[in-house]
């Protein structure tokens, strides 16, 4: 009920139960295959294993039930499928190998294959960044520090920020080292002789996957890595997804998600504009650290194989592919359709009686007066300004000292927002270059 | 696919999509007949949206789907059930009630609802404990500090350590103060007039739920209070498994769980028996933790209804549930098919060559000796023995001052392991009188 | 360095090294002294060793060196204690106990201590939210889900939320089992013979500490539980902290934290105004949950005494506890000095066009027009008047239908915030009964 | 008093207050340096504000209580250093930076300066790892899946996974991308004008550090990134630890920490000779977890600069840094003094009565009987010796079917650990090559 509210459906395809079962069974044929090609299977078992290596042959319900009492699924898998090669071939089946190579391989495999529809979510997020940072590179707004307005910056400059986020993000996930494994009972692959580094450089050729230099069982760093950059992309997502918020409230109203269909809408109130994408981002991301979580506290697994923390691995995989998955989809949704409100941006300036000014000033007075008496200067008019709810701008004029040193136009350009932006454009362009570069490179 | 693996049927179905289904239906038709109790709503409404309340007539799919625009899926539910209750009584369903309502509530119901079948496990792991404690109460081992044996303990001391840590968390999940939630749109039931008290009362009464003082809505230390209950759980059963697990390693062997049927098997090596119970504890336990982190990292919601931290916790809680009842229900099997081998515990003390006494020794030569005397010489003989490989007898023997101070036949009386078990039946009685107690008590 | 930043000095001192150093030699001060109660140490040896043990006489840094070939700092502790009683009293010091005894005694007897300055820190922090509820019962603000505005709410309201989920935590805080720890080598007190039970008894009295059923050594539902209770504090301000900075928004502004002294300055612009005080409280609750995760982790210790663990818990508890400090004293600066906006939260909801109101509009029309109708209507005139930027009441106005039902004054009535506050005042009432109630039973 | 027994001397300083202070005075003299080569700062007067740069002349407990009234210690430096340099210079100090500059640039310097000693740690843990991987690279022993003997392994062979494991993590730690940081108030350096870009260069410059694209003040990858860098480092290690704890427990035997000194003793129980380093290393591992989930929890920061979540970073920072260079450090101590037993291993397999040969004796039957046919013979004579307690081999002997395929000396060649090694020297070599390349590019 709640997977298909936050996973889209491709990836949750892509990381669910029969996506898994595949995945075993894929290592499965792989391996007849590689086994094969090696000289030690038949090829005519080796292609009846392929043959029947298809996870709609099989019931997950019944797997798991028998798995119990190995817990694990692999064992009753391997009995399922020879019994579905037929007694020819079931002794080709599963040569060599163990459960963990099953399911640490399929594992491999399923975040592959996932990181295609999470990856081209994570791509369509960057590349409304992108156009948002490119369209609002001049577009003024209040930085805000503290949930205070600081000075001004640019939204272009603000999604410039987001899209180096998201695109480092990326870069880290393409970067996992994901790899085959094939160890045997405990990492020696006694039971192939001296056929297991062939086998074993085969079997990662079948599957596309890259081979280890060595088994990989109790070494967990590739799912650990793996883990921490789903979190660390999620992290990204969820920065992007406040932001949103953040500026969406009703007191903001900088921007707003898109409101087609009944999209944003309550069960009770008529007028509301929730910021759905945005919300369910903040949900994913929240849940993909719980499941990381499990994966950087299972790094430490005893001697050949771990009694307890392995098992915990494959469903928070799972959930933490999915969720990042889902927080990019839900985000790409709140970017795609975001109505941007370059008015209110001014206008929040504005009403704040130009306070976000007030460095800008200082700064002008500073080569007159020295910067700490400048600073001095501003503080005491912003104060007088906030006090009596009026412009900072009267405050500044009706200052002798400050009058002394700035004409009145030179106050009014002291406080224009779009005269005090800085390198903002400047570190527009460098996000979009990178951006561009990194999405060559991919 | 490994839902069915982790989770027993009963608890699973307790904490799925359907419960949760049933549980918001629970909700509307408990707040109508409410409303109906308080004439707000006729009777007859109450009861045609009471019939209708039926989870299996509608479409966890497609109620999803339809939930991404709200973000939540008590709006497309509430929408469904209004056109499966007809337009006569449509008006009637969700009155003066929000979405949080409804998912809060139904939180609530679900937890205690599950609660059920989750603390009949955790009973029966208790149940389990507490006969090991009795049965073994006098049967000698050793204790073990950081995995080195230290001095002799009794297996029921062990078992009793094991209860005591179950049914302090059995308490303190039962403790949790579940609670309705009705505070309409932002907690002040406005929609509802002067009604809103009643209503309340009485829906907390309708749905068997304790009412609490004001809405919770963004209060959200009862989700977290249940989510840390049962991370304690969790833990206090993966404290057993633990154990269970360090006991049954081959070099050990001094428990095993149940190898009836194929359990605890190996898809390759025949002659494995693996402690499948404990290790899917053990991962169970792990996740438990892992969806506990994101409930209490949720705690802080903003204003009256939060904008992510909410919907992250839906699932996490129901996993939080379903797993620590498959941890409960793993751990059960393996402590009620579990074989003790007293023998084999006598066995591991002895091939220590009696090192586990030697604190033992110590205290019957400190009499005379002095404590720090006493604690030099019997160090020196151990090490003397661990270097040799010979039993610490032999060396106690040989040595002149302890030979001087104690006799042979004493030598012996201090190196009999069941001869230095200090309280532990004391603590073993104390133990199971706290646990008949706690049982008379629930 | 951060530390002061973060941690008031009396529960820094309360958590630091010295009142762990001083909370050990206080156990084995008290076990001296119940040893002697018990005619196991003389009535002198007690009290030269309650005499020697003041933490200012012995060097944590060489204590902490020494602790490295122990994996602890209880042995080299006891060694030192030894040196400084002389050579008479030595022996009778630690006797019978084990380094886990004196850590995890000291322990309760840091967290008790602690939780007396960190207990007064929320106490004020509940004061402050309860002034807060009772002056502010009748003053309306917008309420805010997904922050938008939703219906006004008052401001008493949410303080009163704040108000219940504090004091939970308080009541949840104030229950956990703190006890005496006292086992020996591995929990069986053999090296006391037969007096080791009443020795225990007489230690927990000594100490003021709870004395257990049994020796509680790697049953850590205690620690754990603590961890969980502070964490659930830590929340409970983070919740608090949260509304507040959300609240003193530069575009919200119904809040703002006292800017007496520098306090919320910055380093280079002159207006800002900064919720440091919830800022700090946050980022205090923060690393709350951090350290919580290691205790809440570690559970499940192995045997008779963790090897990794346990030795973990030393500091994370600290830290939890400093923290937990932290969070309510930086909160209690940030609400003891709130400066209260009503009129900037009444010009708030108007800002937004009476949006706040339009629920209170559609239940005014549903008597007539029922329900659904009711909403559309109000739905359609909402976005009308989103979409013109003009108020609510003049599209309500323009509305032939809603006309034929509502009178102009109708209208107005129904967008009045005051008149749409349903329960609010009930239920800040019953919040500070509950308090009240709740204080007078602390 | 804690600190010293977990982190090294060289780690803390490297990551204590005192050199976070330095590395924010460092900031503030590299910046003006910098805009003394940018032509904006007089060059007498970086100089000058270099020579007041010293951490000695500055009063860390000062500047905290002072930091309270801004929620972070930049402000009151920055305060303290314009003193310190005079009325001349103090105009030039910190000249259009802000706060979150000086703090995330000085995390930036801290973090790469801690690395030294961290890195020099875990160096020499990798070359112990090599050293007993070489050494034992055909030294028998039993590879154990969860927890039971399963089929020989070589101890190199594990060690050789141990030495994997760390180098990658090395290998993740010295690419997480440290960076500088300025971008004035809220990213866009305005107060620099039109020097901005040519500042930030010439500081990274000065201080070493790679230059940004752009400021990174709230996209937080950095800091998370270098967290979760740390945390697979501590997990690493921690494999290693829980290895070497399991292996030196007082049933299994193979290896055993060095007692020099009084290492590893009891406070109690002469005879105990603790895995102190292993205990050290897992409990620094588990607080690094802590740590951690803190900086990946933060990852989202509101707007241009957060309201708790930055605050909350910087002691997780310095603890996830020492507690990593303290696992480190007590692993290294654990592994160079570590005492490997050969002969235990061997005995441990003989009396496992040969069961974790099985494997091996079906490969041989394989051959004759197929595969499934010959795991049942063997299933059923290992059950039969572990039900009678006698050798694996006698029960081979004993099946007319297995000896119609086996002579005893085939059987016996089957039962040999050392000739059921498989691939596990190729491995080892591997290991060891790719760790010498790694070194060498490092």
């Amino acid at each position: 009920m709640f997977a298909g509210l936050f996973v889209p459906q491709e990836v949750r395809q892509a990381t669910g139960g029969r996506a898994w079962l595949q995945a075993m069974l894929d290592f499965e044929s792989g391996l007849a295959a590689a086994e094969a090609r090696a000289g030690l299977v038949p090829a005519e078992a080796a292609r009846a294993i392929a043959e029947a290596a298809r996870a709609d042959r099989f019931d997950p319900e019944a797997l798991a039930a028998e798995a119990r009492s190995f817990g694990n699924p692999a064992a009753p898998l391997v009995r399922a499928l020879r019994e579905a090669v037929g007694e020819e071939g079931a002794a080709h089946v599963h040569r060599g190998a163990t459960s963990q190579d099953v399911l640490d391989t399929a594992a491999m495999l399923v975040a592959r294959r996932a990181l295609q529809p999470i990856g081209a979510q994570l791509r369509a997020v960057a590349a409304a960044c992108a156009r948002l940072a490119e369209e609002h590179r001049a577009t003024p707004m209040a930085g805000r520090t503290l949930l205070q307005q600081a000075v001004p910056i640019t939204f272009g400059l603000k999604a410039a920020g987001w899209l180096a986020g998201v695109d480092r993000a990326r870069a880290r996930l393409g970067a996992v080292p994901l790899a085959a494994q094939l160890g045997g009972a405990a990492g020696t692959l006694a039971a192939l002789g001296g056929d297991g580094p062939r086998v074993a450089e085969l079997l990662a050729e079948e599957l596309g996957l890259p081979e280890p230099a060595l088994p990989w069982h109790t070494e967990r760093g590739r799912v650990g890595e793996l883990g921490a950059a789903l979190a660390l992309c999620a992290g990204a997502l969820e920065k992007v997804a406040l932001d949103v918020e953040l500026l969406a409230q009703s007191e903001v109203g900088e921007v707003a998600e898109s409101s087609a269909g009944a999209r944003g809408g309550s069960s009770t109130m008529p007028h509301k504009r929730n910021p759905v994408g945005s919300a369910l981002a903040i949900a994913c991301a929240r849940r993909v650290r719980g499941a990381t979580s499990v994966l950087i506290g299972g790094l430490a697994q005893e001697h050949e194989r771990a009694a307890g923390a392995w098992q915990a691995e494959w469903e928070p995989l799972s959930e933490a592919l999915a969720l990042t998955g889902g927080a990019a989809f839900a985000l790409r949704e709140a970017l795609e359709g975001l109505e941007v409100r370059p008015d209110r941006m001014r206008d929040n300036m504005a009403a704040a009686g130009g306070l976000a000014l007030a460095e800008a000033v200082a700064t002008a007075l500073a080569g007159s007066v020295g910067g700490p008496r400048a600073k001095q200067l501003v503080e005491a008019a912003s104060a007088r300004a906030a006090e009596a709810g009026t412009p900072l701008r009267d405050q500044l004029l009706a200052d002798d000292e400050i009058r002394s040193v700035l004409s009145a136009e030179e106050v009014d350009r002291a406080l224009d927002p779009a005269a005090y932006l800085g390198s903002a454009e400047l570190f527009v362009e460098r996000a979009l270059a990178a951006h561009r570069e990194f999405e060559e490179g991919t």
